[in-house]
């Protein structure tokens, strides 16, 4: 089952999907700050983070899941440009000084260095305010799509929130300089970038009118790609290449940080994130040939070289 | 006629209905996180800085429009709290090393002194991120309260954003050793405090049910309350008593900010508070005894001590 799975995923061409949704998010995402009227430095810095050439993953898989349960991927695109910005101001504050002291991220000085520490806080701050703005401004008189992206806001705020990635990335810190067991780390990333991998699915399925049975596929696929996504990172961290990845490499190890190849070895790390890709291909096996991209961002995750 | 009023505002209890609301807001604040099953330290920092005591000013001015319109402020309640959520987020924030390096807020070692900067960052994060969860947090089924949620989530994120709070900020900041002019200062505390205090005074009224005609009063009656209270601060900043606020005073003249009585001198800045004082008067002098707790607030403004 799973190499036919794996015979279909080669016959989808996952990088061009990948290219022409995240040419839609980019556009999206343009259009919704040069709309504004705002302090110059501010806007420039919620931009300059904004636009250095982020994967998109997130936003990605909200289209994917809708168009996976049968939805038009056109009614997501909002919900997954929002995702966008709370991800994008996550990195901002996980990058100052007080936190990681990252100076590199997406092969651009990191935003407190291209301008500087408060602007850098405010600029993350606007950004996730912001997403709730995109998430709220709808036409009220649209009975339906208001209850929807009320429950879309309830599922994004706590994904992102005290009980989710915030959390995370507060256990995150905590485990600097300490080994944490494979049971802990996996705790803290199902909380630090999992839990918004997982809203990113079920938003993007709620959007498409998945039933009951279809949430709960994409709950274990999403649970399952999000880890492996993680696995990749930190295998990356230790082998890839800087400059391809426009960060740097090697900076786990300095810091002491619990990765995957440093509890399991990096080999065991790679079968690991096999094994995670496996079960998320697993997860949507009875969905129709709709849930392709799914399947084909899924083998991206592992081949993929930064 | 402003005479009258004034007497109107003499008759009603004005400290009694603050100190009966207050006791709503941080009964309904303390269950928000007591819910909650997140990290311990994360939890421990949101709490110490929301319960810290704040005075509470902008959900009471919130469950006031609700009542100044007809309504019955029980159903503010949720909204006031998440208006109290993103103030403390934007005090935490704003006290940062990187901000306004303060070290003491509320009579307290401000949230970065207590804990830790990375900590603070992330306490303020997690209550701006619940403040939406909190707003989000409705039964869907319910029609009307869904599409009138999400109109106020839209009123909040904008007031509380990139052109609304945090713009304020941002020019705070750029103006710290510069001479402003009174306009430029105006204009910068109608960012900075007056977006969300008249955010709160209209979702108060739109969910009281006020009409446009109401609506407009309330903004008019915002706008002077907002910069009174604005006023009053710079004025106890040079005079104020530290045991009684909780906070150092002349802590702007140290820093070279501009305030109003470096601009205006401190007398001309007391008469312009009372001024901006009896313009939020006559803004809702058409209002019914149902305004009285705002004129009884407006008044208040330029007699608290603290």
């Amino acid at each position: 089952m799973t190499k036919c799975r794996g015979e279909i995923v080669l016959m989808f061409e996952v990088k061009s999907y990948i290219q022409q949704k995240k040419q839609v998010i980019d556009t999206s995402l343009e259009k919704i700050l040069t709309k504004s009227q705002a302090s110059e430095t501010l806007v420039k810095a919620m931009s300059y983070s904004l636009m250095a050439g982020g994967k998109r993953i997130r936003p990605i898989l909200c289209l994917a899941a809708c168009e996976a349960v049968g939805g038009v991927s056109e009614d997501a695109v909002t919900v997954a440009c929002a995702l966008e910005l709370i991800h994008t101001y996550s990195l901002i504050h996980d990058d100052l000084p007080a936190m990681d002291d990252d100076q590199l991220r997406r092969g651009k000085p990191t935003c407190h260095v291209a301008f500087d520490e408060a602007t850098a806080i405010l600029a993350g701050d606007a950004l996730l305010t912001l997403a709730f703005e995109v998430l709220a401004t709808i036409p009220v008189e649209d009975g339906d799509r208001t209850a929807r992206r009320l429950q879309v806001i309830r599922l994004i705020s706590r994904a992102a929130g005290y009980q989710g990635m915030i959390q995370g990335q507060m256990l995150d810190i905590a485990s600097e300089g300490h080994k944490l067991s494979a049971g802990e780390l996996e705790a803290m990333h199902r909380l630090k970038t999992g839990a918004l991998i997982e809203t990113a699915l079920t938003c993007g399925g709620l959007l498409g009118g998945a039933d009951e049975r279809q949430m709960s596929m994409l709950k274990g696929y999403a649970a399952n790609i999000g880890l492996a996504f993680q696995v990749a990172d930190d295998i990356l961290n230790v082998e890839g290449n800087p400059e391809l990845m426009g960060k740097a490499v090697g900076t786990d190890l300095e810091r002491e940080k619990s990765t995957y190849p440093s509890i399991l070895g990096v080999q065991a790390a790679r079968e690991y994130s096999t094994k995670l890709v496996q079960s998320a291909l697993q997860a949507i096996e009875t969905f129709d040939k709709h849930a392709d991209p799914l399947r084909g961002i899924a083998s991206y995750v592992i081949e993929r070289r930064r």
